[in-house]
């Protein structure tokens, strides 16, 4: 892993790092000192970027924790690659001739999440000391189809705040999952039905699981629920690994 | 209303009261000074008694709030009538004999219902300046079949917590809630069927309503929902009415 750049603003080191062709960044605290809990962050899909929830990784930063994230494989600075360009191309020429694109939508989806999934666990490999203690992932949308096989492959993660997606491909690794999970779902999202959607949430099998429903499409999730993840994780994380400073 | 007695324990004054018949219970922070806001506590059935959620009140007076209870008709300390014990055996009778007696409980519940919303509207003409402000309201199960009609007809009513309830009765007075609501369901309730509690949060026209789900029967609501119904009250009473000293 390869630090490239490091800025602070507001109390929080911002690094990027690249491992291989993965490009990351590590937000901190400019000022503590010793272990803290991590928390992954995972981007949502439709050109997301790893950098996009910047304002809530120093949010989770300010609430004592350390925060990771990485560009998906084709999304924020990384290219894509002549194949995923002749999939999006296929994709598009026969949705142009009125097929149903939704399994090959599904296919690439799952080809995706397990690339993405052995990249987030190179990662938390090179990340080692700040690594080492249980973590949390964040993830809605693309976050959470990447989110779901990688929670339940990786015995590091020990809480998940997911939501906003369903698939067949995501109820296999979801019965898998037993650490606590909050589950975010929009009633009107024009992407998720609501059956799938409670599917997902039935197929966890983690004894706490609790389910949050809000009004609004799938872009509308309220603020207050960014509260309540933050207090998930600090609830699951901060009382498990506590750091040598307090927390607040 | 009549103050029959105080008693004041780690910092919380509980005066009792009784308004006619009603018999009601006043939390307040013993040594505060100022307008509060004010948090109606129902309590839950099966035998429900007002001082039931005495710790969970004890917690809002720490946040800040001032918290009032009465007991449902035929709750608690309150005898039943005759007619109350009438509609009781016939109900035993019938189910004895084999018959469906939801429809004739449902009835029973409106019947209470209408009676306990009147009272609860007189406990708060009588609190006078302590319910001046915007006032919540919390309760699941009995304390939602009673609920949902009180924060539906009472306008000094401005943020709820309800769930663990469903049925006919609630659904016309649902739809003309149109505050925030935090609606709970319990995903293998063993009185209320999911699909009927998610038809209640349905049906509420607030803009901001959301749901949470957790696993398990009617009385295994998780701790951390009560957390999470501290910071709603917070959230949505505690910075419009501000009291004159800091909340925490």
């Amino acid at each position: 892993m390869r630090f490239v750049s490091e800025t602070t603003a507001n109390g929080v080191s911002e690094r990027l790092f690249c491992l291989g062709d993965i490009p990351g960044v590590l937000w901190q605290s400019a000022d503590a000192t010793g272990a803290r809990p991590l928390v992954l962050v995972g981007h949502g899909g439709g050109g997301g970027h790893k950098k996009a929830p910047m304002s809530w990784a120093h949010r989770l930063v300010a609430c004592g924790f350390t925060v990771a994230a990485i560009d998906a494989p084709g999304c924020g600075d990384r290219l894509r690659g002549a194949a995923d360009k002749m999939a999006l191309a296929d994709v598009r020429h026969r949705q142009a001739a009125g097929e149903n694109v939704d399994p090959l939508i599904a296919r690439l989806n799952a080809e995706l999440a397990r690339q993405a999934v052995t990249e987030w666990r190179a990662v938390l490999d090179e990340l080692g000391e700040l690594a080492s203690g249980p973590s949390g992932y964040w993830g809605v949308s693309l976050g959470t189809t990447i989110g779901i096989p990688l929670v339940a492959a990786e015995p590091r993660i020990s809480a998940a705040v997911l939501g906003f997606a369903s698939g067949e491909n995501l109820m296999e690794p979801a019965a898998r999952i037993t650490v606590p999970v909050e589950f975010l779902l929009q009633w009107d999202d024009d992407l998720v039905p609501r059956d799938a959607g409670l599917a997902v949430f039935d197929a966890l099998a983690s004894r706490e699981k609790t389910l949050h429903v809000n009004p609004g499409q799938h872009a509308d999730m309220p603020s207050f629920e960014l509260d309540s993840a933050e207090r998930f994780f600090t609830r699951h994380l901060a009382t498990k690994h506590r750091p040598p400073s307090p927390l607040h």
